[in-house]
């Protein structure tokens, strides 16, 4: 069998290159003072004894980020940007994390912390490696990359091949060869891409002995050198088949050299879904775990999107090879990236045209596959960096480490990477382009622990789950914890009018029309009355007419034609004076409450309205529509008419504290302020917002009061308030990052409905912290 | 205080006309001999301990409608229709109602049935009625017309007057002046609509010798005369105030004259809130209940909408007028109307002339408030009443009677009204507007006495209620037993499809693209492949292309142009062999499987394809698209291309038992057939939807389900079914009554989802009767 032949000769190229992919990050925290933190895991992130995406690795300043399998590179990418802004947010203000694989300034052997959590057989296994290899070298941090072939593919090639009889057989020689010809050749991805030239003088100062001597110049990679942390030497395991490699692990069990099976720290670890390695022989090599990726530094992930496809195309050629590694040429391959590592990275590759060639032959199969085109500069590159080894990663890392200093060059880059997440609190980097309030809710359930699949991405449809607990969620706010009917109730306004109106709240008197002539038949009705014409079931404002002295016959009949375009159905409504608010309600209670004011700036005597906006728009939590809590204000057609009626322009100088109101609209999405009200409003208002949640039976959604005076209390007898509206998907960023005033987290909400004794834990931790 | 003048001056016109609206009809059950009788209330029907529409007066066999109050005639109506539906369905076959006043061939006074449910005080309250009235005066039959006007009108006349210091004074006033006017008019109502010129000879003939004595001649109106059920004579009440009403009545009472306040039977009642009449003074009058109106036996619900416009317009004008009617006005006024009661249907009326000039008054308070166009026909036809007697109801119900024989004509016009119920029992007359599925829903509520609101009628939502319970419900299958999150699951074909394979069911594989070449790089993915191409969120195969075969690039890109079109996001699915079957999942359980079979007829040997359709088209259960469970088969270029393909043309004349087919698409709305495969399904595949639904953490769903073949069993190893789709609106009128097998009332299943024991005590009732 020649799986190169039979991908070829099937058209299997698609599925070729399909693959499931996973990463695992370890990074030790660091003070200000570039030490290894001394303090513990942050409270906040749910506890390690459950959390599926935020582990510990050896050392309690050690925090290691594991992102689920998923079924492209760029999502796995996504994935880990986003636990990095987790990780980063939750740090406190005087840590960063490490970005190298060597750490920054250890403190004695002793004084390194292991984990600090209540599961001993961690701390046990922790103790033991600590023991056996010395805890500096547990110190050192890295890139797990998981890799398997989808099972679509693995089944096409089974079915055109005639050499093995089952598809476990046949998927874990695919695997074994992978795994084989990856130890042969993977010195090439050391060249590339090893990223540890150099280690801080304390890594090697030890009591113990066992780091004395350190290297005299820069070197490829340190952690891939013998200063790293390998098995003991006598822990050679062979590569021929999955038999042969189970067996020996097991046999080094047996004979004590390894204390269990998940000691063995091979640069490529078969992983089946058994407890047991052994349990691959029936059930099949599930992937692979190469574990060899030092940190790239100058990436603020640790690995680039490129390497992660270089990797890939690099475990593609693997089995595109016609050969199969030899123990000897693994033991080769393996002194050659020995030997790689303990190179000065300013210098060729020792293996340069063998590198050469490699890499020529990756360019013929992606000839072959027709995936030159989107595959060909990564080739490129690589040959240029055998070209120019200063190009190469470790001398890039090197010439920085020369010039800055290793601390002062690790701590420009840690701090800069931490400020990339924690600038921007409100985006979740790497899902940039969903709902900023599913982003919010997404970060908030990555902190909590809560697994996660995105199971529509366009469509903001997450699954959270924890232990037997599913729940589904859409928009960030739609949960089984809310009805269907509910829902509808909503989404017709009249529907919503008569429920409140027949529970007793105050609502805009009003009619629903169906047709022009039915409507303008009752204009007398309306007689005297400030009133709104509006289409039944658009949200966005568009088809309203308000008018605040009742119009004339024509006026209103030609804000009729105007609702009636968008809408079969449309309301005449009293209008109500006074100030709208947006009051969140959430299972139960008052969340939140906004008020919205229309894009304004205040004058400081001196500057121009326009330069007073360009000030304004500064504010980091303002930006392009929607992609931020807040909204650029424009200097656009509508805001320049607004100003005009007030007899302004664009280059007025309004005085000191003179707000110049540039909307006549307060929505946040046209530059208007967000103000949080919450503290403020009076508590008789909250329980009528609840109130009419519970009238609408609903658990989550935004209800709209409009309320003359927030400090005088609504009475029975005089209703301070008119609702006209309650929105079935309120938004919630809004409410998160505000103009003025104290934001509020109401995703946190909706998982605390969902996974109450989560973030009931959640919130005892942070207590205890406090104390 | 002149009315007119303010509702003049202040242009109140529109709000004069609005009002609110409820009729209560009376009538008796007929056996096929005319005869009352004897049986029980319908068994199917709610309990009338608490059934809100339907209850029985004095007699078990005297069932009365009860509309509720509604905001216009038009819907008093509507409901008036829909609950005449309900009676007439649940009668038994041998039954009919009685469609005249007068009632049918009654038994003697002792055999007369009175009220038979477990009710005391209501047994008693008859009991005494017998007693003080004689059993057969109660048997007769008529309308009670509740009134009042609207809250709106009332509280702007109040505004605009400066009589009465507070709007309870003023709207006793109002009402009271109403009443009086009434009473001293009403003998024009009497004159155009009296409809009881006769009664079969059982009535008079009693052994009581309280009806001896029999009227020679027809006469407009025995009910209202003296032959009819009336207080006794010394039971006269003063109108001049809601006081000397009250006061009069309570006296009566208090000698004896009346067992109790709800005893006193006058033509106006006035109604309040409160337990007693009393508690008018201090909260008002709530509305007058008009009692004097025969049944119309020439109409289906005992009144035309007409009729009611003209009772509406007739009140409107009692207020009108300057004056209110004196005591002695008042008697005379009654005595005017016992005097028409007599007087012979086919002579002027001895008031000809005074009839004229109120008509003519009405006229010119319809032109001055610009009504005359919209009310203006009826009074036209009034005035020809005057003029032409034999034109009045009472002598055209006279003659017919005289033509036929009071029994026939009664049982000829009783059993159209009944057959037009039952004609076509899938719709809900008053309603046929709404979804069929809705209909069958609010049949169903009616039936068992659930209180029923239809607060937004286009978008099919119902309030339905049942002591403290509220149900909400939307298009008949959406309610408060089914979440936000899981409408939203089902809506999006992705997420389904992810949701049902994790959870272990079969589905088509496939992919989601959101772009042509996205798509188009995915080509080969399909290869060997039968593939649907769709769009991902349409729902009426809309830009849907299947292949059967492994399309060609060409044809592969120019589908997917095609669904593109439709949506941003396209899925491409591995298309299933076999037969979709729908099963309707409720609460757990599969309630219908359904399969539908594209437009199509049976040949005979010798009709034309064309004369095949039409015949099929006869079925009263086919109808135009939507407004009926099965649509006429068309002969449009669709069916004639069909047609052609297959060598046809309508004018072909198939072979006995051959079946040619008109469409490709097995959509029940382009016509094609209904077959129940409840009781024919394999279980398993039942057990597998309900498994869908739950997996989807629905109650209420549609499963489309692909299967090869029915009867073989599904299995772990080799599931016999593929899932397409899970739909969250699905049409419950097409199971209930299909084209072959047995229909099912899902919408039973909806009601007992919301309210589980009074569908169980329904169930209870029948098995009781059926015993």
């Amino acid at each position: 069998m020649k799986i190169s032949d039979i991908i070829k000769n099937h058209q299997l190229q698609s599925l070729f290159i399909e693959g499931n992919f996973g990463i695992e990050k370890e990074g030790l925290r660091t003070d200000m003072e570039e030490k290894l933190a001394m303090t513990d895991h942050p409270y906040t992130l749910g506890s390690r004894l459950y959390h599926p995406y935020m582990m510990t690795d050896f050392s309690e300043a050690q925090p290691e980020l594991i992102t689920p399998v998923r079924p492209s590179l760029e999502l796995s990418m996504n994935w880990l940007e986003a636990l990095h802004d987790v990780l980063h947010r939750s740090l406190p203000d005087d840590e960063y994390l490490w970005p190298n694989s060597m750490p920054n300034i250890l403190p004695e052997e002793e004084e390194i912390p292991i984990i600090r959590y209540n599961d001993p057989d961690a701390i046990r296994y922790r103790e033991y490696l600590a023991e056996s290899y010395g805890k500096k070298k547990q110190t050192i941090s890295g890139i797990h990359f998981n890799f398997s072939f989808s099972d679509a593919f693995i089944e096409a090639v089974f079915e055109h091949q005639s050499q093995f009889n089952t598809l476990v057989e046949f998927k874990n020689d695919l695997y074994i060869k992978l795994a084989g010809n990856f130890l042969k050749y993977e010195w090439v991805l050391l060249y590339l891409f090893g990223a540890s030239p150099y280690a801080d003088p304390s890594f090697y100062d030890s009591k113990s002995g066992r780091l004395l001597k350190k290297p005299t110049d820069y070197v490829r990679s340190l952690r891939n050198s013998s200063f790293g942390y390998h098995n003991h030497e006598e822990v050679i395991v062979n590569y021929d088949s999955v038999e042969c490699y189970v067996k020996d692990i097991e046999n080094f069990v047996e004979t004590g050299h390894l204390s269990e099976e998940r000691e063995f720290y091979g640069n490529a670890r078969l992983r089946g879904r058994g407890e047991r390695l052994r349990d691959m022989l029936d059930t099949g090599v599930d992937y692979i775990e190469f574990r060899s990726f030092d940190l790239n530094p100058l990436d603020r992930l640790g690995i680039s999107y490129d390497q992660g496809r270089f990797y890939h195309l690099f475990f593609l050629y693997m089995v595109w090879l016609d050969s199969e590694a030899t123990v000897e040429e693994i033991t080769e391959g393996q002194e050659k990236n020995l030997n790689t590592a303990d190179e000065n990275p300013f210098e060729s590759s020792a293996f340069k045209e063998e590198g050469l060639q490699i890499l020529e032959d990756m360019s013929s199969m992606l000839n072959e596959l027709s995936l030159i085109d989107k595959y060909g500069d990564l080739i490129d590159k690589a040959k240029e960096k055998f070209e120019y080894p200063d190009r190469t990663l470790s001398a890039r890392v090197a010439a920085q480490i020369d010039e800055q200093g290793y601390l002062a060059h690790g701590r420009e880059l840690g701090l800069k990477y931490k400020h990339y997440s924690t600038d921007r609190p409100y985006v979740l980097n790497g899902f940039e382009d969903m709902e900023l309030s599913t982003q919010l809710l997404m970060y908030d359930a990555l902190e909590l622990g809560v697994e996660m699949e995105i199971i529509d991405r366009a469509d903001q449809f997450l699954k959270l789950s924890h232990e037997d607990r599913v729940e589904y969620v859409r928009n960030g706010n739609m949960t089984s914890k809310d009805t269907t009917i509910s829902h509808f109730i909503m989404e017709n306004k009249t529907v919503t009018k008569k429920i409140l109106a027949e529970a007793g709240y105050s609502v805009p008197g009003g009619g629903e029309y169906h047709s022009l002539e039915e409507a303008m038949a009752n204009y007398l009705k309306y007689k005297d009355q400030a009133i709104v014409i509006k289409p039944k079931s658009t949200n966005y404002g568009i088809g309203i007419s308000v008018f605040k002295n009742f119009p004339s016959k024509e006026s209103y009949q030609e804000a009729l034609k105007i609702a009636f375009k968008e809408d079969d159905t449309v309301l005449v409504e009293e209008f109500i004076e006074g100030t709208e608010y947006r009051f969140f309600v959430l299972n139960g209670e008052v969340g939140a409450v906004l008020l919205r004011v229309p894009a304004n700036v205040e004058g400081d005597g001196t500057s121009t309205i326009s330069e007073l906006i360009d000030e304004k728009n500064e504010d980091p939590l303002r930006g392009e529509n929607h992609r931020a809590p807040m909204a650029y204000i424009e200097k656009g057609s509508i805001e320049k008419l607004m100003l005009k009626e007030q007899g302004l322009d664009f280059d007025s100088i309004p005085e000191e504290g003179q707000t110049v109101y540039l909307r006549e609209n307060s929505n946040i999405s046209t530059g208007g302020d967000s103000i949080d009200f919450t503290d403020e409003m009076h508590e008789s208002y909250n329980a009528i917002a609840v109130g009419i949640a519970e009238a609408l039976e609903v658990n989550v959604t935004g209800i709209d009061l409009i309320i003359p005076d927030y400090q005088k209390p609504s009475t029975a007898e005089e209703p301070g308030y008119s609702c006209i509206e309650a929105n079935f998907n309120p938004a919630m960023n809004m409410h998160a990052y505000v103009t003025k005033g104290k934001g509020r987290r109401l995703t946190k909400g909706i998982l605390e409905m969902l996974f109450p004794e989560l973030v009931q834990q959640q919130k005892e931790r942070v207590k205890e912290t406090i104390k």
